[in-house]
């Protein structure tokens, strides 16, 4: 199975492509859709569109697992980052990919045990958990293969794979 | 000119087109995009994305006016109403309509000249400002009337109609 993990951003989204064989996770692909802030947010939206239906239509994902976000005091960036979003959510469901979607604290309880876990332990749960030649350096990119983990091992669990 | 107006949610978004001749605003037609709450947000929202193309392809907005989104405490619902405008301001941009927005109290001055004007005062201000056959009962449909009527107001102030 191919999974797509998505980190939602305006200024980032950070993608990830997992292949699941028996209990081996193998990182095919990652990289970042990074959108020029001089554009206007629709113009930015709609390049986040076009690029993510790219990325469909070369590795061709079985099912994709998308950070989840949830309302907390002071989150006065929540607003593109929820617009981002929406727009992935909707070019998934164009495309019929199953999606499963993880909150931040999810995705640390299911990759260390600990919800708060810092960012370093998350980092060294992605590199114990799949099988990469290069690992990605931006954080966006991390934690798209970290939510792509997630949704893997939901998926073990539940005898899936 | 004609201008699509559009007041953005996930549940419902209400929509009206205005033609603006001269110094006359016309309401040619208007209605809301309701989505079923059993089925999955990425379902809703893509359901969104493809009925706002169908409203586009019918009647061939020239420019839109969409509500803009601003950050305030404990506003919870504001997740799922930045992800239907991602969804929405992605669409315009695909169809290349040039995109205006205006925060609710910007609404409200523009129509009444007073922020905090109530739901009726707005309404009647809508009465006055658009020739239409039958006003719509929705409020998120006349709220959209509204929005439309600022992006017309604006041209007009800028000598562009």
């Amino acid at each position: 199975m191919r999974i797509l993990g998505i980190d939602p951003g305006l200024a980032i989204v950070g993608y990830s492509i997992i292949d699941t064989e028996k209990e081996e996770n193998i990182l095919i692909s990652s990289g970042s859709i990074q959108t020029d802030k001089s554009k206007t947010d629709a113009e930015r939206l709609f390049e986040i569109e076009t690029d993510m239906q790219t990325i469909i239509d070369k590795f061709q994902p079985d099912e994709a697992s998308i950070e989840k976000l949830f309302y907390f005091k002071n989150q006065k960036t929540i607003i593109p980052v929820a617009e981002a979003r929406g727009v992935i959510l909707s070019v998934l469901q164009k495309n019929s990919i199953k999606i499963s979607e993880f909150t931040p604290m999810e995705v640390k309880q299911m990759m260390t045990g600990y919800g708060r876990a810092s960012k370093d332990e998350v980092a060294r749960a992605v590199r114990m958990s799949v099988k990469y030649e290069k690992l990605p350096k931006l954080d966006d990119t991390l934690d798209s293969i970290a939510i792509a983990l997630c949704h893997s091992r939901n998926n073990m669990i539940l005898g899936r794979i």
